[in-house]
């Protein structure tokens, strides 16, 4: 579905788990890889009463990276094997309260170009009624070589 | 400096400290209010090895939820005493690594309308060699009466 | 596909198509309205020589001005009958030149609340070749009671 | 003010006027260079009733045009000589109905780096009464080397 300039890496899952797997802040929030495929990464994370605003409901800052990080992994699966990504900037719009037991940020690239590579990402709440939207990102990351250990 | 068409909130500073005090993601991520005015919120955090990205740098999701906040009470501080408010979108540009001891987001209202409050972000990192700005935000958030417990 | 929280107005597409004849922007823009459904409205325009940036593609405010009439206009379908729409905030990513013939932005409802609605919208740009996407859009509008003349 | 990681081009502000001189759109829209400074660039726009919305205020996508060409050029001021910009994204908040005779938006840059440049523009209504913040963007462009002629 993403459309992509890029050659693919065959190893993109390997590599996105490794990296995820060196955020310490997505150990601190609970978060986790729940899947990953070509353009499409999907980070779960739990409600937890330490993450909270004023009203009890899980921090928008929360959602926000945890979005952030799914848009990135999203990026990072499509871009040449030698290459990391960096956030550029992201926008989020908080659509509901975040009252969920568990929430999901579903990210796929946009577009993948040479430089920058542009996410979209969805955060559903899931309840026992049913998932519910509950926040909208737009993602802009730059790739860049790594540089050789 | 910032443009308010609401009546003031005599006390407004009390009402933020309360309320961000019952963020308890504030807490988690050790962020701490350091000035409360009207209009004027600055809220720091300090670089912490849990709350990093793939590289050891602070992670953009922990700069966009101090940022978030330091908005979000920017703009209470200047709403009607009975008035909560609520986090409508933000976006964030990451202008730099987030590579610093510590980090302050300065937050002021740039408009107050009725209904919606639109502020603005900087946040600096704070180094030995003196502070870089390394993230801005521009945020909107919708003001509500609260309801009577 | 679109979620509301709102009472349907039978004449959706007649106010929308009422309103848009006044924005003498459009006009000036050759934009259209392409297609007026529940919560789904997209606004075509050509290409003009006249409207271009400084490499001879269509300017970024252009694709700018059609997504968010047609994001100001998908919501429109959406509030009640008595009610207009006024932006209150965009942003969009421009992923490749404006290379085309004829754009079509593309716009969808989110999120319909009592106070705001949320929409995505998509600018294709149409080629000989097919189409490709240009754009992309996160936009919010605030609903209000027009005043009764 | 800008931090700019850049050299400096001497010729900045003839290269600025020259590819305005390009943007037929803004001639379109009556637009006009006001200010050509280092990493400062304002452009003003009269009110014209041949671009409103449906209540006839200036339509949002005209403010945002001007605010996406004055970041640019701000952009464009500080990046080196051979090189040229291209928008990657912006974002925009309408702060208040574009009610004057004329409107200034005024575009400062944040951060030069050396792909991509952030910059900041407030859009003021000059009216009677005196001036009015009407709508405030962030705005990124990437900056590439020109292909020889």
């Amino acid at each position: 579905m993403a459309e992509n300039a890029l050659p693919p890496n065959p190893d993109f899952a390997a590599k996105v788990r490794e990296s995820f797997g060196r955020q310490t802040f997505m150990t601190a929030l609970g978060a986790r890889l729940e899947r990953v495929e070509p353009g499409v990464v999907h980070v779960g994370v739990p409600f937890s009463a330490a993450h909270t605003q004023q009203n009890g409901f899980l921090h928008a800052g929360v959602l926000a990276s945890v979005a952030d990080s799914a848009c990135g992994y999203a990026a990072l699966s499509v871009v040449p094997r030698d290459c990391d990504v960096l956030a550029v900037e992201f926008k989020i719009n908080l659509l509901r309260p975040a009252r969920a037991r568990h929430f999901v940020a579903e990210a796929k690239v946009l577009r993948a170009g040479r430089t920058l590579v542009v996410s979209f990402a969805e955060v559903w709440g899931e309840r026992d009624t049913g998932r519910e939207l509950v926040a909208t990102m737009l993602s802009t990351v730059i790739s860049r070589p790594v540089p050789e250990g």
